[in-house]
């Protein structure tokens, strides 16, 4: 099972201590993690994952290894820049958002685009023509969000 | 200059209409139109951009240049599926957003995370924690999106 | 019609002379040049394309139109790095390759793949198991190059 | 330790054969195996890896999980077709290339214009303007080819 853990690389002290939890309880639940491999949110979980004996792959935007957060198992080194957001939610059978910036929504965007399902926390909210697009599943705390995550798995 | 023009490939008439003008506005004002190169909101500006004597530019996603819709003058064979909306948005110096699905909404967020200016309509609205983001500058016709995507160039 | 030409950023004089003759020949035969949009072969082809009317395309690496050497028409910003490199070759119908180092091999590479016909002017030599691969059309000189180029072109 | 093996995804069962006593011995050797993710010689590797105990990480072109062959640990799905190539090469220290078509020269090419090393067993010779380039490490069978390429690795 592989969950894609979306989020800033700068963010404040309880975004980073959420994205902890969740890469925990993601671990304790027997996920694989893939994030984009660098600092913030990914770097907190990719830390709870390994603290609970998960394994961790990051999907790095530049062209060197060195870029990984050093909780990352795995650095799949893209050379894409940006262009790599695609990877890694594509790489997740779900997707869980913690906060983010312009970054996350588009991980968020190509997710729901490739029919991936995506669980958010204190993230983005989307509307157009004054009605809200309900797509993302809310979620209330880390282990709501990996609930919720693992349940939205399509069968594939 | 360049502008991107973005938004869904299947929409409805009256944006398919919008596009239209904008893509002519966008020739009278003689900016070279840049797009995904398919169908809908991206072949209504293509084809309104060329009935004004402009020029157009898809990016296209597959790998065969006959994906063009027939108003594209340059058509760049990507290849990269999805993951060539960053072209897209990232070849024009202001991007004008008409309404669009997810795939629109990552371009969005692509422009936004690469400081260029997106205009506006019809199309997403977004908020976080409660706060509605405005960056994205709204507009009421076709003429007044080219005038504030012109407006909007920053100085590269 | 839409020729592709490929070669390093750093080359001699002698295939920089070639070079701009090739973009000129391309651009009075009606040829798009496409190519990366940087400094030496690249530079010198859109040089000679531009002497000659011609229109050029320049599919960038990094993130900004800036990079463009000053005659590239339309700059294509991919953000992408040297994944750009199958784009430049998969926006040609066909492609013409001067000199080179690896980035240059990578392109031949990927244009041979696509099965878009690759002419050669003082560039890579392929062998596998002690046997030449032919598939590279040896041009004599930019006409030549040129005449190749337009002859190989298949019915798309 | 991570090594990339690429090669043709059809083969010859010599060339299968070598691929899976590659990845056995890589894994004995306590690396983590990189490829393309699919048939051929990938699959071959993958099962050798696999049945040492290995790990294996398959770089996926299409957009589904499901293009993995059965012995692929991390399938990371990257939805850009053929210009993943070079995130295969880019995310191993050193790379074994085995046979290939023109899709593994292009892989050859992204690797030595990274500087990551390359080691051939029975796959493509380089030359150009009438001298041979030995930047490719010729092995003469699995075992020398793997020790030959954890030899090379650089120092990151």
């Amino acid at each position: 099972m592989f969950i894609a853990v979306i989020g800033g690389s700068r963010c404040s002290e309880r975004e980073l201590r959420l994205a902890e939890e969740v890469g925990a309880e993601l671990a304790r639940r027997g996920a694989t993690l893939v994030c984009g491999g660098l600092t913030g949110v990914m770097e907190s979980a990719c830390k709870g994952a390994r603290s609970a004996g998960g394994t961790t792959v990051g999907i790095l935007p530049g062209n060197s290894r060195r870029d990984a957060n050093p909780y990352v198992d795995i650095p799949v080194v893209t050379t894409l820049g940006e262009a790599r957001n695609v990877i890694v939610v594509c790489s997740g059978q779900a997707v869980i958002a913690i906060d983010g910036e312009y970054g996350t929504l588009s991980e968020i965007a190509h997710a729901l685009r490739n029919d991936i399902p995506v669980v958010g926390l204190h993230t983005w909210m989307l509307s157009k023509g004054g009605q809200v697009d309900d797509s993302i599943i809310e979620a209330h705390n880390a282990k709501d969000a990996v609930d919720k995550a693992i349940a939205a798995i399509k069968g594939d």
